[in-house]
């Protein structure tokens, strides 16, 4: 027998910020951390908290610049994290798309 | 502007373990206890545990009964918990679907 998807669920990916950062990114190619955080209704902390978890993951890369003076974040989704994102959603679709719509 | 829908998914349901057992339980009707542990690779007490939590949400019933002498636990979703789950389940949608394939 093989194993059900939600073995194949990886929390890092999962938890439900990470995975709104993550798809975010894929989708976008790069956001800069004020446009996440917003979008995301976090404080500065959350998103930097579930930030770290990504980078230690190797899922995403983290670039400061400056434009004129002012200091820009942006995040940008590594291969790895593209990986695993896309194994991560046709895990869930599997869940999912079994689920009778009433 | 609407809300991402990251802020729509709720832990009680995101949660993997529990995203698990509510789409068995949606697609079967209903599971019993020892069949979501083995499909799950749970084990009694991390079972127990999230079963809590679901049941604590009004999202599952727990009804206890015997097979001859063999006691037998069966675990069905509630009209809430079906409710939840379809609404977790257009958020998730909704976020994964935007990703391409590559």
């Amino acid at each position: 027998m093989s194993s059900h998807p939600v073995t194949q669920l990886d929390d890092t990916v999962h938890q439900r910020v990470r995975l709104g950062i993550l798809t975010i990114l894929a989708t976008a190619g790069r956001a800069d951390f004020t446009y996440l955080r917003d979008t995301l209704e976090l404080t500065d902390g959350n998103l930097g908290r579930h930030l770290d978890v990504l980078y230690d993951a190797g899922y995403v890369e983290i670039t400061k610049t400056f434009e004129g003076r002012r200091p820009r974040t942006w995040v940008t989704i590594t291969k790895g994290g593209r990986t695993a994102l896309t194994g991560h959603i046709a895990a869930l679709r599997q869940m999912i798309d079994a689920v009778p719509d009433k």
